[in-house]
């Protein structure tokens, strides 16, 4: 398994991590030969997910995060103390860790598609677990 | 990776995939004997994602849609020139993919249990990627 | 592929399944080894889901529920004649799965992360089907 940091700047933001995935996926490659399968891209927090959206206009982040805050907003009737439920709820919505399938050591991504790391409570230093799981000589090849 | 492409025929639509990915692992047994281990389904889509919900009543599905609607409506107030931010927030709610457990196989969905390619954008033609991921011959057999 | 049960004791409820799925990857370590891969924790259902969030303070989980009950509340205008379409759209909105890291053949949750069965219509007797995923011994290793 491996990882990385990234820094967020404020209190919700998506962050594209999709450099750092595939900079891993190259090192695995280096390594082993080009990597066929699919790699989990999962963060270890419970205020910041992974999802995958658009990556050529920036407005359908900010739309995407402007909109999330309208569904859950910093309700003062939240009974956790620490006061950051709207965080909580809003990373088990985008979920916490995505699966991008992998062939020829390359992220299968659409044309239009970015890795987002969620952060819904910063700013804070966060941490993507990165996992590649192959397809396996055997059965899933040939396709 | 193998892939297959629909093509929708609404806006918003849930087409069952599930009939789709049932062939492809039937090829992979063809090939390689029964697969044991997880199918990933991926939309390699902004606008599409994919979900796993009830198939016997379309009414499910027709609530669904409806109430994500509801939840995400057509604002005028989102920025994105393309006018489609809903459809990307939905997508992002449902997830790009889903990872179905499979054994002697088959996929092990649950009795009530279809996949569906959830359009947001269409009508559009659509491509689904699929990855199939062995649990392998030492750890995770044997249960 | 393994799998346990567990009976929910409300209509809506998140339960702690942490240790259940630890249990079942150390029988697959006293087996095999220790595990490096991730482990997929599915739900075969179309009324409970699968989330991993904050385990150390209740009240998040009690949040999350309240406010995901307000966003899909029991909507007289749902023409599902079960009366629970409610309960498949938060389902779709969590997940019917959750996949996480395993090194060591540990889980490789975050300090405050749990995974949880997230019940939407019990309550019920529920499975949860638990499939290992090896990161194999060429590729995704020695990070």
């Amino acid at each position: 398994m491996r990882q990385f940091s990234v820094s967020t700047t404020r209190r919700e933001e998506f962050l594209d991590i999709t450099a750092e995935v595939a900079a891993i996926l190259r090192d695995i490659e280096r390594e082993s030969g080009p990597a066929e399968g699919a790699v989990l891209v999962y963060s270890p927090h419970t205020t910041a997910g992974i999802t995958i959206n658009e990556g050529a206009d920036p407005d359908v982040r900010r739309d995407m995060l402007a909109h999330l805050a309208k569904l859950v907003p910093c309700d003062p009737g939240f009974r956790h103390a620490e006061g950051n439920s709207d965080a909580h709820i809003k990373t088990s919505l985008m979920g916490p860790s995505q699966l991008v399938p992998v062939t020829g050591g390359r992220l299968k991504l659409g044309t239009w598609q970015k890795i987002y790391c969620c952060e819904f409570d910063g700013p804070r230093r966060r941490t993507v677990l990165v996992q590649f799981l192959p397809s396996g000589s055997g059965a899933g090849e040939g396709g």
